[in-house]
């Protein structure tokens, strides 16, 4: 089962305001949405270009996994997120061809979608996210 | 002037034939094409998700860019390409916005494309491509 599209790619950054200021400028529109995700610890920025979204992600928590990943590797693109119709049945296919899963289940994610990562050690060091829309269970 | 898509996500791997198994197994589909673009040192393989690719990419050269970029920081997200109308026109717009270029003109990539790279300081660490279809030019 291939995925229907590049939901977003995440990239994590430590000024939600000044982020926002450069990618306006380089892509020339308008950012679309603020949203904090408090379980994820972050506060969010979405760039529409396409059947995809920029999500620029800053951290809300000195400990949360973006200010850890930042720590460790600065400022950068973080995650690429996938679309798929059965999130369900991707990660059992996905499972089942050998790949390292994060989350073995779908787990309520922002924006209204069920979401789960697979382990960065089966893609070539990418944290990649499945997801799907959650009306769709 | 907005980008159109996202032309492709780059990702720098050691072993392209290592990471087409697990791309292959983690999408779900073939990878399209392999090809060699002997002036930027790499060999690449696509995958095409909806209207962006994923684009693996590996080093034909120890001293090449991709080869540098896995010494320092491990495999993984590499770059983000997106699609504009006229590069020559984009490339100007965005210097006027404040944001620093590594192209200034725009030069020929891989895939009958016009390439030019904007500096990650601008980009919160993002290495970012514009690109146009040559033809257009």
């Amino acid at each position: 089962m291939k995925p229907t599209n590049i939901e977003h790619i995440g990239i994590a950054v430590r000024s939600l305001e000044e982020s926002i200021r450069l990618y306006e400028a380089i892509l020339g529109l308008k950012c679309q949405k603020i949203e904090e995700v408090s379980d994820q610890k972050v506060r969010t920025a979405f760039f529409k270009i396409g059947t995809t979204k920029i999500e620029l992600l800053e951290s809300t928590d000195p400990e949360g996994p973006i200010s850890r990943f930042i720590e460790k590797r600065g400022e950068g693109l973080h995650h690429i997120a996938f679309k798929v119709n059965s999130l369900k049945d991707k990660l059992s296919a996905t499972k089942n061809a050998g790949i390292r899963l994060i989350d073995e289940e779908p787990r309520p994610g922002a924006d209204g979608l069920n979401i789960a990562f697979l382990h960065p050690a089966s893609a070539s060091g990418v944290l990649i996210e499945f997801c799907e829309n959650r009306e769709n269970r």
